[in-house]
């Protein structure tokens, strides 16, 4: 730490009652200005009284639970789908609900099934009448069914266990109370809870800031019978779903949606594949009411003098902090976990005024704060991909959370948090708190979602199979989106549905970017067989735009053609409809301004990409047998770039970034303000008059930073060192 | 070789000209009986007085070149796609022929393209109107195009160089002169061939079989602007357009076929995609024609006392050997090229009273025979897996073709002629010609082709990615299919409409095989999602029928599902629709029936198969991360196996015979005329008192043989080695 920097701010730490030597020891190391609680602990009144800024976390609609008792129709609700009970001909029973974990679920009995349920004949693909089947005591009976078809019952169900309240009671064996959520939904809850926090807010006088986490709906998560996760979608929409909301649904947008529309053939219209345009009003629907929740409650905060935060947690369903509506809200701080550079520009590219601050992992819990564990290694790693992207765009605070007392048994992480704490100050300070230089260069990723989902990483079908991962809600697996988080250029997110309602929507930018496997959201799966979309896309390549596809990029089965944009990419991939048809042969590159840097062979993250050339000027960068991984083509005044994938890496980082600059024919501004080393970045601040040099490896490494003309200077960096200089 | 056998009979020799001392000393040491011409090959009159009976090859299509000359009309036509063309707004002009060989096609403008062309908007996917688009002097101009949409143009073509003479010209180097073929679907054509044919019968006096490769029509062979092949089909019916052709069908069917019939896009119907109701009704007209045109040839031959063999190479289109129409041809001798077990089923299980003779591999030709070469090995790598195919259903003939004097330089190949046909004839003589012992089970292979495509490989999408493969049109790179050709149990094929046509079609058969990548035509596509399907197959296996599914079966995506069985299978593949559902876990095995002699782990052909686990009692034989390759399940009184993949191996074939007799419940008689090492195998032969025990590998082995009631001897084998035992 250079003398004269500032040794204090800008750091939460999570505090807990009867650790308060601990508490101030801490704080005084990392220079916290603010304490929080965390779910489970408790701050005593010396803490409080310690004189740090305090956030207290409210979870609004599951902290009353004296109420829920009293209505048992308050409860959340949402759609299941029982299992595929196969027909034996005849009548056929089914128990519904006998697949799910009857200790989280209640069948609705209270909305009339015949109006609210579905009976669907799974073989055929149709509805079976409503007068065919009836429901009493768990069972549905249907009348006359086909032989060998399969049935499914769409039904209601009210949720009689919170679902964080059982993860923390099942996988961490809390002996607490459990708890159940409430549905703000009904006017009598919403009078209700906005009450009940007046209250709590007289309770708290010495909180400064309260903490919400977050405000209205649980994200999907569907428990099966054993209690196991079964269905999870952390920005799923249908736990927000009950009889009276689809009415004011059907009152404000004049259709009555389906419980089709929520159980989507029992997948629940996952993020990861294309939302349909009534689950997309759904949405829409839900951010309304949830934005005008959270403005009730942020109203009554700032009218009892307080702040309020909200953490992007397990109920942050319907702020949406990228929609315009959400700075209706009012909302001081905006805190989301982190653990990598595409959750850093997660939060700090969303748009408003608002303080930004990021929760690091670990969280100072007994999984990884336990004998044998190495916590700073873990957060080491995560660290500099934080910084990376941090570097490019800063946001105000960082903090931890959980057991304070746990993370204490390790000194060499108490270390290493007061190491993260000066360096993060220092570089607010030395940068003043601006984001450094970019190159005129304005990159868009292209997927369904748009900037609704900005920085949230395309996974893809391997994150299903990752040993030892039963979570499959993880969304920071990144390739693309993290290897573009770091570099200096502008990103910025679109949705096909942008290019298709707003003429010359592509005006400005420089490059496209489509990455994601084939009918997904984020490839785009039917959106491509749109001709508007294929027009639009063309006329900004031929005009000079540069397209970078990864992985499967524009493709859905359509008129002959895997890769709609197979003429731009100048590849195509074989799905075996067109075995009978010869690859053409391409070109085959060895050396290209975009693999320059390349320490090793590429990597793409598999063998065999199943794609080949096109056109006979397709350029070929690197090949496995005849599988192509990396391809690059001409068409009018524009390129494009092929990856057959891109994990993250440093090497993979760097390719990207030749990539971006190649495939805008920007290749002579590559090196201004460039670091030479792959490990190695350089991020210079104009306003503040420095340039910083940052070595994201664990090895010393010498580097040439380019200046502003070309300039060169070598430069020393030890293991992770930050170097400013100023100019 | 034993005393008292056969040594002579039942193989055919090619001979050339001028090569006569050799074809008289190979043909003793093989007991050569008959002896053949060849492509480019001449019989001099002191070999046709040898005395050997003469097989005279003749291509009755391109026999005749001073025909065409005069008749430029009378010349094969076909459709092609031209290029897609971006339009830049406004008129577009297109030069059809662009991208295609000019020396083998010329535009047929004889015929009104308004009537026979369309003009379609690929991006739009919508046909232009035929007043908006004028032809002339080789390019089509469109009156007004969509801004960057691309457009394609149908055309008829006559072909100016028969795709073998040109085949021949550029990679064989011929220089003899280029050949064309004609369209015998014109009445004059016709007309003309049968005269000339009986003419060629009275000018080829010593001919006792005329030879016909084949008869009609080429299979698909589109070649690009620079003769490299570009699309090819050794199945594909698209060579046998004409508009005449078109007309008559529109007469018989009652409706007319559009040239998006046949170009699909610029796919041409491949056979390994489910073909449209259209095509098929087309391959059934074509079928008729060539019935009718071979067995008027035949007749011909029948008249000069001479027999009649086909060779099922280039023209075979139309034969269809599996249809019952085929009968009507009176064919004498029936020849395949064969390579595999796979190959000699296809022939030996042809129905019909035909000789059935297979032409063996390496074709006496110099890409074979060189220095260097290694034909004898080419060769027992054949045989073996033939030979394995052959003692469960025999055929009569074996034969070689091409340059008897090239192979005359490999003396241990010589050697090797005369140890398979002394081999083959005391197989044919020990066994009586009949087939060994079959297991009372009876497997069905189902796919979209049933009968029609018997043993034809099911390939897959790796096919188009061997390295040195530039030729799609390879039939042979089998797996499930070439495992089970060698096996002990009753075969047949079904298609997907016998199910759904016939009532109770399943009856009798003790398992189904559905094997293939999803979307092709031998997993079956989009047949799945067909209630009256999934409803009989669902109800064979509830009743105690068997299911195997390999690769990707039962797959389309419909109603939530990717495996339409995945409730017979007990497995489900993720495809990305459903990354937010957790899999089941399954339960994993260590020890079953199935992999109890697998002598190594488990090779699928794959890592990563995406599939898991779609219920809780799934059995879980061989995975790899949570990559299923090995499932077992079962449901009712039936059972299914599911395996990601099966390249042929003897350890392969043998857990496939294990699947096979567990999956319909059979396991106490898989040892019956059982071999337990899985490099043997042993034949029975009931009616000729005897059976075999046969030695696949290069080693010398011990194996056990269990006899009819299960009864143990031990038996030594050298390598390759055959043993016969009286019973």
């Amino acid at each position: 730490m250079e003398s004269g920097r500032l040794t204090k701010g800008c750091v939460t730490l999570p505090a807990e009652s009867g650790k308060e030597d601990i508490v101030l020891e801490l704080a005084k190391r990392c220079g916290a200005d603010v304490i929080r609680d965390s779910d489970g602990t408790v701050l005593s009144q010396e803490i409080l009284d310690f004189g740090f800024d305090i956030y207290s976390t409210l979870c609004i609609v599951r902290a009353d639970q004296d109420w829920p008792g009293n209505h048992p129709t308050h409860l959340p609700q949402q759609y299941l789908m029982s299992h595929r009970e196969v027909s034996g001909g005849g009548e056929l029973k089914i128990e519904i609900l006998r697949e799910f974990y009857d200790e989280k679920y209640r069948i609705n009995e209270d909305d009339d099934p015949k109006q609210w349920w579905e009976v669907i004949d799974r073989t055929k693909g149709e509805v079976v009448a409503s007068d065919s089947w009836e429901y009493a005591d768990g069972w549905v009976v249907i009348d006359d069914t086909e032989h060998f078809h399969e049935y499914t019952v769409n039904f209601l169900v009210y949720q009689t266990w919170d679902s964080v309240s059982m993860y923390n009671h099942l996988i961490n064996d809390w002996q607490c109370e459990k708890t159940v959520s409430l549905n703000p939904f009904l006017p009598e809850v919403y009078q209700h809870l906005m009450g009940y926090f007046q209250q709590w807010l007289e309770k708290h006088p010495s909180t400064t800031v309260v903490r919400f986490t977050t405000f209205a709906f649980m994200f999907m998560l569907i428990n099966d019978s054993e209690s196991k996760q079964k269905i999870c979608d952390w920005m799923g929409y249908c736990e927000a779903v009950s009889p009276a909301a689809i009415l004011e649904f059907e009152r404000i947008r004049g259709y009555r949606l389906r419980s089709e529309d929520f159980v989507d053939m029992g997948r629940f219209n996952p993020t990861s594949c294309p939302p349909s345009q009534r689950y997309l009003d759904w949405i829409d629907f839900i951010h309304g009411f949830v934005v005008r929740f959270a403005k009730d409650l942020v109203s009554l905060c700032h009218q009892a003098g307080k702040k309020a935060a909200m953490f992007w947690g397990d109920h942050w369903i319907g702020l949406e902090p990228y929609s315009p509506l959400f700075q209706q809200i009012g909302m001081d701080i905006h805190i989301g976990a982190c653990n990598d550079g595409t959750g850093l520009r997660r939060i700090s590219d969303a748009p408003g005024a608002q303080i930004k601050e990021i929760r690091l992992y670990p969280y100072f819990f007994p999984d990884t704060f336990k004998e044998g564990g190495n916590p700073t290694e873990e957060s080491m790693q995560g660290w500099i991909k934080i910084r990376r992207a941090l570097i490019r765009k800063p946001i105000d605070r960082i903090g931890w959370g959980g057991y304070l007392s746990l993370a204490y048994k390790f000194p060499d992480f108490i270390d290493h948090m007061e190491y993260l704490s000066n360096q993060f100050r220092e570089i607010l300070e030395r940068t003043q708190k601006k984001e450094s230089y970019k190159a005129p260069i304005k990159v868009a990723v292209l997927d369904c979602w748009g900037k609704r989902r900005a920085w949230l990483s395309h996974f893809g079908v391997d994150i299903k199979f990752m040993a030892g991962h039963d979570d499959t809600t993880v969304c920071s697996w990144t390739d693309t989106l993290e290897c573009l988080a770091g570099l200096p250029v502008n990103v910025d997110f679109m949705s096909f549905q942008d290019i298709i309602d707003t003429p010359d929507y592509l005006d400005g930018i420089d490059v496209i970017i489509n990455d994601g496997q084939a009918g997904s959201s984020w490839s785009g799966g039917d959106n491509w067989k749109k001709p508007q979309l294929l027009a639009e896309v063309r006329k900004f390549v031929y005009g000079g735009g540069g397209f970078i596809g990864v992985c499967e990029p524009s493709a859905c089965e359509y008129q002959g053609r895997f890769f709609q944009l197979a003429d731009i990419l100048g590849v195509q991939k074989e799905t075996g409809k067109s075995l009978n048809v010869t690859e053409a042969t391409g070109c085959k590159i060895k050396n290209h301004f975009i693999t320059e840097d390349l320490r090793a062979p590429l990597n793409t993250g598999l063998k065999k990409s199943y794609v080949f050339a096109a056109e006979k000027n397709t350029q070929i960068l690197d090949y496995n047998d005849s599988h192509i991984h990396l391809a690059v083509n001409e068409k009018g005044q524009g390129r494009s770039v092929f990856l057959s994938g891109l994990p993250f890496s440093f090497d993979n980082s760097r390719l990207l970034q030749r990539a971006i600059f190649w495939v805008c024919g920007q290749e002579n501004n590559l090196k201004r303000w460039f670091a030479s080393h792959p490990d190695t970045d350089v991020a210079y601040y104009r306003d503040a008059g420095c340039y910083l040099a940052a070595n994201n490896s664990a090895e010393s490494v010498k580097t040439i930073i380019f200046d502003d003309e070309g300039r060169e200077s070598q430069i020393s960096l030890e293991a992770y060192e930050l170097k400013w200089k100023g100019i």
